[in-house]
């Protein structure tokens, strides 16, 4: 089923599935959900958040919604892993104990929405050290010239696309870890041999980079890892509350642009409330003319599942406040199971200390049974 | 005790020390060597070798000497490490068969030469994980201007000095590794918190990248690593047997030019009696005239610890052949005990496995204890 709606895509009851040929740039294909018989080997599922404290209400329709549904979908064979990815965040300058804090909110959350670690395994980077191994030797085949054509790095900085290593910013700013990147996230997922990964639209360029690093290896090496595909979702995006043109984002300087899973429901109706909007008093959908009132309209639909065409016709005739009064009501609603959860989680940190523990436990198991065929395969 | 000799520097009783502020370039101090009360803390020595094989006369009179002299001369209170940096052998192309072979074979000449795992920890690189972890960590702040500007990868390349890394041929060739391989080395040093490093002469620039990525890292973070100092061992060149203009080196098409640790003496008595000399029959020191039979003159002079002027008077009158006689009966008899050992040593692998494993487990022990620091400091 494929029901077209508001600007940001489709909304489909199963995650939409990307298969490419390798080297060849990733254009959709519908209606595919991993299962055993896809593969010759059991699917195995790997996607990463940075800790960046509790994750807002982008974050979570964006991405965590579709894990949990990913686990709830995936067939029994399927192996799934989910990870907060510490080592990534210190490619940007870091407060040490901030973020300390950020990777256990970031952990308790992902309990807190619904992965379960019966059924997934849910661990820190950091506490893998094959990530690290494996990002080593995936750098002795990784080209310095595919890296530098890389955009991430470009905008981290705020320098223009075109900008080359040569360029005096680049060379005085810029440092190796933020640059290479795309290489640790290749070895995050191609150490645990994923065959799916569900990534945003944002970062196509690095699974795309992943796959062609995979393929390098294997080359050299033999069929070591699996090419991993994109597991591509609607895009879901959040506009901020306060200023409706630009991604609800954990860095916008008013607290009041975003709502965060664990917001009360008096703090959400007062975000809510306060959201910018325009001065027409009547419910239309227009994402260019009327951006605030649309991401209204869009984050209705993102939780009942319904075009926004539809909400629009049971809304027309209402006031903006009754729309607002609606939204703050139905994100409450939502959220109140993972705000009772992540309150639970975090006042019992020896339990969320050991289930991390575990977690990396069972990922040191994927992990090492990749690195011996690596050490194997380069001679090791 | 300094006495010049040759052209190759000064024999030493004693390693030589560097000392050096952040950031100055290295300039030599002599008769010094590392004990407790030069530093706060214990000194610790970290030196690597590559695994190309069974090393050559050349490795060993230039490095695996000194490192067998620090050993003995090092105060109880002194940490030894020498590691085969096998990671960083991956940096280019590597068959890997031949790869696994070399890792044993150098794994066991450190042992042969008189390396005593009583005494130092003796392990591979690759079985210490926090090598590549700090790696990691360490390209965060490590910064790709200096990078950039570092030697190595344009030599390995086969590229000019000032190549920048918008040259197509960089672009087009270099790997991630080769170019990132002074940071590893870097984490190498730091991650068992080394004081001293002997090095030679061509590591001078690496060693000061590694010092100046500890000070960055101290700078952000707080005093985490001490800023290691290089100990210059006193130039010991040896060059090679059939082409006295270069030195002995593993590459070389022709096996005679290279005397390897575990040639027998009628090997070396062949090689040496083939060693490229010159049509005059006098026996006579000038390394640019005569390279071919200056050579012989500084081997001799380097296994008897004696100038080459006194080695020149006593043979000056002699013949060719008899200086190539005593060359080759010194070199058979200084590596008889090294050669017998190594025999010994491979033909028990499981005895050499067993040795690895308890040098990998100590160096665990120290990069954890550093590594829990390290992670303190960042946040993790």
């Amino acid at each position: 089923m494929r029901t077209t709606i508001c600007r940001h895509g489709t909304i489909p009851t199963r995650p939409l599935l990307v298969s490419v040929r390798p080297g060849a740039s990733i254009a959709p294909r519908t209606d595919y959900r991993p299962s055993s018989s896809s593969a010759n080997r059991a699917p195995t599922i790997f996607s990463g958040i940075q800790p960046t404290g509790v994750p807002h209400l982008g974050n979570y329709l964006g991405a965590l919604r579709q894990w949990v549904k990913l686990q709830q979908d995936a067939d029994p064979q399927t192996k799934l892993f989910f990870s907060i990815v510490d080592l990534h965040a210190l490619t940007v300058p870091q407060d040490p104990d901030q973020l300390r804090r950020w990777r256990t909110e970031a952990f308790a959350t992902l309990l807190a929405v619904g992965l379960d670690p019966k059924r997934s395994t849910i661990f820190y980077q950091s506490a893998v050290p094959a990530h690290t191994e494996l990002m080593w030797i995936l750098s002795t085949v990784a080209s310095m010239g595919y890296l530098s054509r890389m955009t991430q790095w470009k905008s981290k900085l705020q320098l223009p696309e075109d900008t080359t290593l040569d360029h005096s910013a680049a060379r005085a700013q810029l440092r190796l870890g933020l640059f290479s990147y795309p290489v640790l996230q290749a070895a995050d997922i191609l150490v645990h041999r994923a065959t799916h990964v569900p990534v945003g639209e944002d970062q196509k360029q690095h699974l795309e980079f992943s796959r062609y690093t995979a393929n390098s290896f294997n080359h050299i090496y033999g069929p070591i890892f699996p090419i991993p595909e994109a597991v591509i979702s609607p895009a879901k995006r959040v506009m901020s509350l306060k200023e409706p043109t630009v991604k609800m984002s954990k860095s916008h300087t008013d607290e009041r642009s975003r709502i965060l899973l664990t917001d009360d429901p008096a703090t959400i109706y007062k975000k809510v409330k306060v959201a910018l909007t325009d001065s027409e008093a009547t419910i239309t959908y227009d994402p260019v003319q009327r951006p605030g009132v649309s991401n209204l309209i869009e984050i209705l639909s993102h939780f009942e599942e319904r075009p926004c065409e539809t909400i629009v016709r049971e809304y027309g005739s209402a006031s903006l406040r009754t729309l607002k009064e609606e939204v703050a009501k139905q994100i409450a609603h939502h959220l109140r199971e993972i705000r009772e959860g992540y309150a639970a989680l975090v006042a019992n940190p020896a339990s969320l200390d050991t289930i991390a523990q575990r977690g990396a436990q069972a990922a040191q198991g994927q992990t090492g049974e990749t690195m011996q065929r690596v050490r194997a395969a380069v001679g090791l």
